[in-house]
């Protein structure tokens, strides 16, 4: 029995709230040997509370010493297994634009470049066009027609962009027509499987009509293809925990991932302060609410310690208002580490807190990586963290007789 | 290589005994934030003392956040994957009420129901008849007769009871026959799979002759049955780890549960002191012992906080003369966590100790769930103890050279 039967055989029904605030890569590192990670600096009264009163652990995103992208990170959050539900390159740049994928489609991330007379790539990036000048020539691109498909061309930024084909039995199994090279032309779409055939032909035509549109283009005059992929198939929140789930994000990724869960989207919140309003404003309407905090990441990429320590507090002076409206399981973790040491993910372990009536104490005073290494979820796999919210929320029957 | 054939490949036998005492139940929670569990109130000097000298740990039944039934929760103490190795709800019910179910067999539920003129169900529980008057209706169901099977037809508690069909070629893949409603006649028993055919028949005759015979009844002039199942299929104790094993419990469930992975029940001992009279008598006969103790469940399950409590302490006084037998392993534990605070069984981690010779120290100096959490051996699968429990034992032999 695998665990999404388990989940689906066990799931119930009741009045219940949960809450589930992602701060985005909130693990850190201290910046000496001895030192403090961000968490460990930051002054968060709010959380420390939460986490003498709940129970705290390390959540794994994949597996030790992987260290996950978004996707797989919020993934392996949400109760996917992310080595076993995968989200394509293209479906997971689409969505991260704020495209949304339906079932008929696929997707790949496109790369302007510079060809010469002889049709051979001089420039990778197409010199690195500015996206202002790169979004007039994705505009060109809205004139490409093919029979039996449509076609969707969006600007990601500089020489990126994203192309959707969507139409009856398209297959995500084309290979990428980026040579890796300049000096040589870039390569034709070609089928994986046999399956693939007719999508790849697509691409082909797609290829073919954007070089005649783009023809007196100086820079951004080709293009290569990457990372084709459909929309992956995660059963949703609904189906499989009974869940009407909620997503209150700012960022068009996290909003795309939250949808490939079939969660709703909800408001069009600019601040955690407007993020908590919203959540406010649709409590009664859902059983499940995720909110996502993105600058514990930023500031940790830019290697920005001090930021990193002001957004963590930040965050914590937002915990009671969060609070006041009464969840039944109170969760705070990340998606992974962003350690400002690193400037990157990372692979560490992320701090995790669940407050619930139903905790068991684990001792912890405090809410940090120190302490949640002596918390009461030990180490653990993130995506066994679903479990642990359905049942605190008392939404799970008992496993046998 | 899956676990059990690494058991089977590395199981040596020797002369040492495994004792495990499994206290139902045992792990807690606090009634109060911040307070304490039934175990960590409980005076409790020699599970202190063996927990001191031996190693502690969190066991998790299943999965996170997954509470087991007291089949499940034994499953993975015996070292079967619950996940796995399921047991039918007919196989446990028969089992529950101390029926030795056979490899011919394939057992069922019964709920009798009242119907009215029609052969429409009025009651689904036959007016919750009391037990004396469901034993006489059972008794009346013995004049069952099917051609090519032998029928066992047992009372189990008011309106419910078992009916267990023992021939060649039985199938437990047959469909309930509640309609779960009220005034609709019950379903004729159907095969899910063709090989259930015959069985499916047998159930249906079996229901008409039992129709006939309890025609003139007022309440249970009907029934349903649900939950069809053969024995499962376990490896034995025997078999797998080598050891003759023998089961010291009071009630017939954990009998059951017992006898199913092979066990022998040894005694009639209807307390405590009685199964450690049972245990010293047949100390030679046996290299494992599974030792029941079921008040930790019950009270929790009343949610007598008070009580439980006590029966932890009584519990305590008992381990010494379990100590004197002179085990090499000695093991305490429970199959799943009961705290009084939610009045039935749950997910939380079981505290459990290992006492033998061959522990490394973790620095414990109590047995509760607070030290356990910080206890040698983590939190770990139960399927994991009996692995532990074999290399303590000094019963496996070394993988790879």
């Amino acid at each position: 029995m695998t665990e999404h039967e388990l989940v689906r055989e066990l799931a119930e029904k009741n009045a219940s709230k949960i809450v589930m605030l992602v701060a985005d890569g909130l693990g850190g590192l201290p910046m000496e040997p001895h030192g403090r990670t961000e968490l460990e600096t930051a002054n968060t009264p709010n959380l420390d509370r939460l986490a003498s009163r709940g129970t705290s652990g390390l959540s794994v995103p994949v597996l030790p010493g992987i260290t996950p992208g978004s996707g797989p990170g919020h993934l392996g959050l949400f109760g996917y297994d992310p080595l076993a539900f995968k989200i394509g390159r293209g479906a997971l740049e689409a969505t991260g634009i704020g495209f949304e994928l339906g079932p008929k489609d696929v997707a790949a991330r496109g790369n302007f470049c510079t060809l010469d007379s002889a049709g051979l790539i001089s420039d990778r990036r197409a010199g690195r066009i500015p996206s202002e000048e790169s979004f007039k020539v994705v505009e060109r691109l809205q004139a490409v027609n093919i029979p039996g498909v449509e076609t969707f061309v969006k600007p990601v930024k500089e020489h990126r962009f994203v192309v959707v084909f969507r139409g009856e039995g398209l297959d995500g199994a084309v290979a990428d027509t980026d040579p890796q090279a300049i000096g040589v032309a870039p390569l034709d779409p070609s089928p994986v499987t046999p399956a693939a055939q007719r999508t790849a032909d697509i691409a082909k035509e797609f290829v073919r009509q954007a070089r005649a549109l783009l023809a007196d283009e100086k820079k951004a005059n080709g293009m290569v293809l990457r990372g084709f992929a459909a929309k992956p198939q995660l059963p949703s929140y609904l189906d499989l925990y009974g869940l009407r789930a909620a997503a209150i994000a700012v960022y068009p990724m996290y909003k795309g991932l939250a949808q490939l869960a079939g969660m709703t989207l909800v408001g069009k919140a600019q601040s955690l302060d407007e993020q908590i309003d919203e959540l406010a404003k649709c409590w009664n309407d859902y059983d499940f609410f995720f909110l996502h905090f993105k600058y514990t990441d930023s500031t940790g990429e830019d290697g920005a310690f001090e930021q990193k320590v002001k957004r963590i507090e930040e965050l914590d002076r937002a915990m009671p208002r969060i609070e006041k409206l009464g969840p039944d399981v109170l969760i705070v973790t990340g998606d992974h580490s962003t350690p400002s040491k690193l400037k990157s993910h990372s692979w560490h372990p992320v701090p995790t807190l669940l407050w619930a009536d139903t905790c068991r104490p684990d001792g912890l005073e405090k809410f940090s990586e120190r302490d949640c290494l002596r918390g009461g979820f030990g180490q653990f796999p993130a995506k066994h963290l679903m479990l642990l919210a359905m049942a605190h929320a008392l939404r799970f029957g008992k496993y046998g007789a």
